[in-house]
């Protein structure tokens, strides 16, 4: 028996309460009243230090918080590589003022994970570091080159890409189609809290994207809860998942499709279709080519036409609109949208029809606007995702201008983007 | 036992096919080779003339087809007022081309629904007809001037409107603001197929939505199918709903609250919680003064923020943005946002904050970018959807154009926009 006082970070303890009885390495707590213990699952939680009925130190400091220690290489394990771009998932939040702040040195995230380095050797890259709002083509660019270049490496069986949540689905989608016949496993993971909080969901969300790294799907997946318990991740497709959730750490949902597999902090994958790329011994090559004159731009009823105008006025050489329903704009009224649409496309602007409906496929053949729009020249680009369309259409726009093959490869199944038949589960998954 | 040929539309039969055995009455088929059956649920079923092994014959004409039908009365229905603008809801499908058009009279439709004038007697009103995303101001206007005016009359118990699906959410929000003092239900109501399909979900939409009339909720509401199979409806707050699939005949979700009621076509009303607004003897005001130089500008990565600057030159007066997760646009970054939306905030133009995400309320207390957003007078709309927020925004506007008073109003709960509670189980829902 052990009083609150006389246990210290990294002892190793049981502690019981009221409620439960847990056992865990204490860590840094951000507040005196609470003791924060790191479970063996990987999960943080907070216990208010007068709640605790009894406290037993089973030993002291097995698990040494010591960044070194990721350098020593275990032979026998698999070898990873892991670039952290910034993001909650490597910030902590200042207690006094409520806000959060980036990890001087990320590796301190993983060292704090020792599953993660039980599963694999780490190999940590950090380009750049910033919150995900603020990344661009440059950003996207540098990741694809760097990513390819780990992938290329024998000895490496997958990257893992930590990165700010809010774009998360952004980036997993342009890594798509930048990296071209890929060979191995992709994870990009996220934390929705970030990591001195006892909900923190990155350590989990890490083992998973470890498991993921080491399976046979060649796929660019996002890896994160799937529930709001610490239960499993969901590996989704990188053109076919939307952050739906501010807040939720299972926010990142797939679309229009099913996750690519569910993966347990155990190590446990079942996946839901044999229908991925697997990993094969060739190369990847990074290609990069983005025209950055790309819009989206979601349409709203009452909304003026004449911001198509200020895009074609600005050099723009493509527009995704984000129509309502099957693929609608205002066609028939005062405010119509399709003079301006036919100035654009007859500029030589690409437009391309997506929905701002969550769920289904565009389709042009129903409604007379829709025909009207059609037969001015916009594409109906079927099940693609808006961001996914967005993105696309700047890397398409980078590889060739000629329309005609801009819409050929719009319309292209390049990275899983275009789903025929989308399952009836796959709806509020 | 009757033939096939020996039936026509109008009668009353029962059809034994090798699957089922069916009876209802038969209605104008688009299809020589299909035989169309309105069951008894409302449900229209397209039966192929060679899968019949058996057709009888119950009565000629019970329900004729008969639009005069609908102007008698029957003195002890309550009543209740229909408004039909267009939409799929009334349209039929031109099977030679599959293309919509939208029924001349759209009295024939609720003529084919006999349980609506069975529950209460109906006033239609049509003062336009168009597709819903031709829809604007005017006829927002229009739809509150009339809406008011039949809530108004004592022997009205409520009033339906008929609506195109693609914009029904938007329009659902405006009249949840110009119409002050709701003192009766209001149920908004439209069709994901038109009424000459065997999957048409008008009949049991209007079936429902007639029940809802008949309820003590004083609340706008979007009364549509709950679930794929012809079950239940769902009437859904017209401030926190969207159209969340492009097709499926339950695609209006409620977002960030539950429903207020589940509906089912028998009548039975179970409704979520008791906080809603009840039925009241006073008088509805339709305030529609509306300011239209509003925008509504989703956010993503790599965007230029030029588009505000055309905004600011345009003369506009509100912008609502779509940020990503809890409230973010790039800020440091060279594409960065902050100086454009410095720009707006300072010429008097109001910036609104919400999310992309589908889910979830922007908080602007989190991180470093959206204080700097917030310090430059960005105003965070808490969990109001982009739609609300936009639609809500232009009304605010006709009210007053005071900054402070804008802000004021646009952080103010006024029809249930705002929920400082989001049950967990809303997520999906």
């Amino acid at each position: 028996m052990s009083s609150i006082n006389s246990v210290k970070e990294g002892d190793l303890v049981e502690v019981k309460t009221s409620k439960s009885e847990l056992s865990g390495m204490i860590i840094s707590s951000p507040n005196p009243k609470i003791i924060s213990l790191k479970l063996d699952s990987g999960y943080n939680v907070g216990i208010p230090k007068n709640g605790i009925k009894k406290i037993k130190k089973i030993s002291s400091k097995k698990h040494k918080i010591d960044p070194p220690r990721l350098k020593m290489k275990k032979s026998k394990l698999p070898q990873i590589s892991i670039i952290t771009t910034g993001g909650t998932i490597t910030s902590r939040v200042d207690y006094r003022t409520g806000a959060v702040y980036a990890l001087s040195k990320p590796e301190e995230l993983l060292a704090s994970i020792p599953e993660v380095s039980d599963i694999a050797n780490l190999r940590i890259l950090n380009p750049f570091s910033m919150m995900s709002e603020d990344m661009g083509v440059k950003e996207w660019q540098t990741l694809a080159q760097e990513t390819a270049k780990e992938l290329n490496k024998k000895e490496v069986k997958g990257v893992i890409i930590t990165h700010g949540t809010d774009t998360l689905h952004f980036t997993a989608a342009i890594l798509s189609f930048m990296l071209k016949d890929l060979n191995k496993p992709i994870a990009l993971v996220g934390g929705q809290r970030s990591s001195d909080r006892g909900s923190f969901d990155g350590a989990q969300n890490l083992i998973c994207a470890t498991h993921y790294c080491l399976s046979d799907i060649a796929e660019v997946a996002i890896v994160m809860h799937g529930s709001t318990e610490d239960y499993y991740c969901i590996a989704n497709l990188g053109t076919k998942v939307r952050k739906f959730h501010t807040s939720r750490r299972d926010a990142f949902r797939p679309i229009n499709i099913l996750p690519i597999a569910k993966i347990w902090p155990n190590g446990k994958i079942k996946v839901n279709s044999k229908k991925y790329r697997k990993r094969s011994k060739g190369k990847v090559v990074a290609d990069t080519k983005f025209e950055s004159k790309v819009a989206l731009l979601k349409f709203a009823p009452n909304m003026d036409p004449s911001v198509i105008d200020f895009y074609i006025k600005s050099g723009y050489k493509g527009i995704i609109l984000e129509g309502t329903g099957l693929g609608h704009v205002a066609v028939q009224s005062k405010k119509s949208w399709l003079p301006a649409i036919k100035k654009a496309i007859n500029k030589g602007i690409f437009v391309g029809m997506t929905s701002q409906c969550e769920y289904g496929r565009v389709d042009p053949y129903v409604y007379t606007n829709m025909r009207l729009l059609m037969g001015a020249g916009v594409t109906y680009l079927e099940d693609i995702l808006p961001e996914t369309a967005y993105v696309k259409l700047g890397w398409v726009l980078g590889q060739t201008k000629k329309l005609d093959k801009v819409k050929e490869l719009m319309l292209e199944n390049i990275a899983g983007e275009i789903n025929k038949r989308i399952p009836s589960k796959a709806f509020l998954y």
